[in-house]
């Protein structure tokens, strides 16, 4: 494939899909594909809401950057970049129906040698079980001999205007040793901070969902700490200030954790290892620590609310900065 | 006191007090003590058994330096600092009795205004509930009128010899204000890399215990993710290796933990929560992991050795580095 043949569907324009279009807009044909109208809409306007990709950026390569919530706009595309969510249902199960819809409708444009790369976290095997699958039903063709498949976990820290998306080190895979090649020569395209080829899907998907389990751990231990040194009487900041004068002690902090991963990706990793019979002892007692956190904080604040003789029943509570980044702007009045 | 004055015995000639007792005697008048006569004869000497100090270093400090097992010969000394390990017993819990010993022995010669400082790894509250009492009692003086004392984590990393006692930031404390500025003094006299004083012993003792619980976590999540990679077929170190390619992704790598410090000190906070009624999901969790790698690595073999027909009953195990530390030679062989 020749760079002028290569024409881009991106799946799914939110904080992941949006930033990608953008970047390879400014060497191909792409077009930009979300089930949301509004969304459309606005990004027609050059505008996205997210405030990852300012007006001027999208308006500028907007020549190559079409938008679009019709599939059948796509049918010309030779490789299609699939950036749904992958969140958790209320069993803390993984949901997979958004990725499913989408490679359904994916697998019913896609033509012979058409390359459908992944960038969605999910579990390993994940992709070659589960949306290969729908590929291969919704479209009549056959993995890995009229189409083909890749994966590329996507690193977007959404708001880190430093570490964007072309200065992130891109994981790369593909169903074949050649299509691997031809996923990496592709991101390698756009990544200027570069990329790292591993031997196959599989691997890719494990080192993307391992990442975020560790973050979410090594939070959940500075949670755990901070309610033991609190039961103590001893303040944690001061305590971990005083480790940190150490060269190799972490400086995580106690706090909420939140979004579409940290809390999210971890049950992903668990249910495929209770796939294959093992109960993630460290994992899962992480999650509990950082999902009873909000729990906790209200119990202090409820404490503190007695001690005060403040009356709980009636009370309406402000909530500030309760957000899962730092420094976003949240205000809230809750009635308890 | 002036720095001619001070005269300082160090309680405990191991891997932590022996190159504390160097350094100090490079500028003060040093006595160190054992109960081990053989470790005080090959010290006389000036050889370290342990290899982390040389011999012509140790000689050539021998002017301030002697050497005892008798603990009379201390008495003119007016810091003592106690440098005693602080091992678990076979239940997982504190055993202290080599330090409340060691603190009846130094307190049978103590007098007024002297200092005792503690180097040991304990859980927070223990030198001054556990320690403090027995000197009280030995000596017939008493805390914080007639003697003080101070608290001063070891950060020695046994077998490296970049990042050396001096080379480390030290964490200082002290049981009054004014006793916490004269053992900051004191330790900023030989630790180049600096100090770092704290509000309370407590606070101290915290930093401390928390350091190897970290390290111990994530050691023990890697641990677990290996075992779900393992049964996932997926080859760990290259899936640890493309995460690694993330900026933020910590290097840990799968293995055993040992020694004096990463297997015990969690063990010693776990008790202070327990104290305090809180239990300890993560912490505790992550010892069971790493406790049980052992077992799981012979499980491993024992696989291996039945799918090459290899009898299991009469055969005869060559462990070759199994070693808590890298690069340490060990060769063992064990009969099955």
């Amino acid at each position: 494939m020749n760079k002028s043949e290569i024409k881009i569907t991106i799946i799914g324009l939110g904080y992941v899909g949006l930033p990608l279009a953008v970047e390879f807009a400014k060497k191909y044909k792409v077009i930009g594909f979300d089930i949301n109208q509004n969304r459309i809409e606005e990004l027609e306007k050059n505008n996205d809401s997210t405030l990852e990709i300012k007006d001027e950026t999208i308006s500028s390569v907007r020549d190559n950057l079409n938008f679009t919530s019709n599939i059948d706009d796509t049918k010309e595309c030779n490789i299609y970049i699939i950036c749904i969510p992958t969140p958790i249902d209320e069993f803390n199960k993984p949901n997979l129906e958004p990725l499913i819809n989408s490679s359904k409708t994916v697998g019913g444009v896609i033509k012979k040698n058409d390359i459908i790369i992944y960038e969605s976290t999910v579990y390993p095997g994940a992709t070659e079980d589960i949306c290969v699958k729908e590929l291969e039903k919704s479209s009549g063709l056959k993995f890995n001999q009229d189409f083909f498949c890749g994966y590329s976990p996507e690193r977007i820290n959404p708001g880190d205007k430093v570490n964007t998306l072309s200065k992130i080190v891109k994981i790369t895979s593909g169903s074949t040793p050649k299509i691997a090649d031809k996923v990496d020569e592709l991101y390698k395209s756009i990544i200027t901070a570069g990329t790292y080829k591993v031997s196959s899907i599989k691997v890719a998907e494990a080192a993307k969902v391992i990442e975020n389990t560790q973050r979410d751990l090594n939070i959940a231990l500075i949670n755990e700490l901070s309610v033991i040194l609190g039961r103590l009487n001893l303040d944690t900041l001061e305590v971990l200030e005083a480790a940190g004068s150490k060269w190799n002690f972490l400086p995580f902090r106690p706090g909420l954790v939140g979004g579409h991963c940290i809390g999210v990706d971890p049950y992903y990793l668990t249910h495929a290892a209770e796939q294959v019979n093992y109960n993630p002892q460290i994992i899962l007692a992480g999650r509990r620590i950082n999902d009873n956190m909000g729990f906790y904080m209200v119990q202090k604040v409820i404490q503190q609310m007695i001690n005060n003789d403040i009356e709980i029943k009636n009370s309406t509570v402000g909530l500030m900065g309760i957000t899962f980044k730092e420094n976003c702007r949240d205000f809230r009045i809750q009635k308890l």
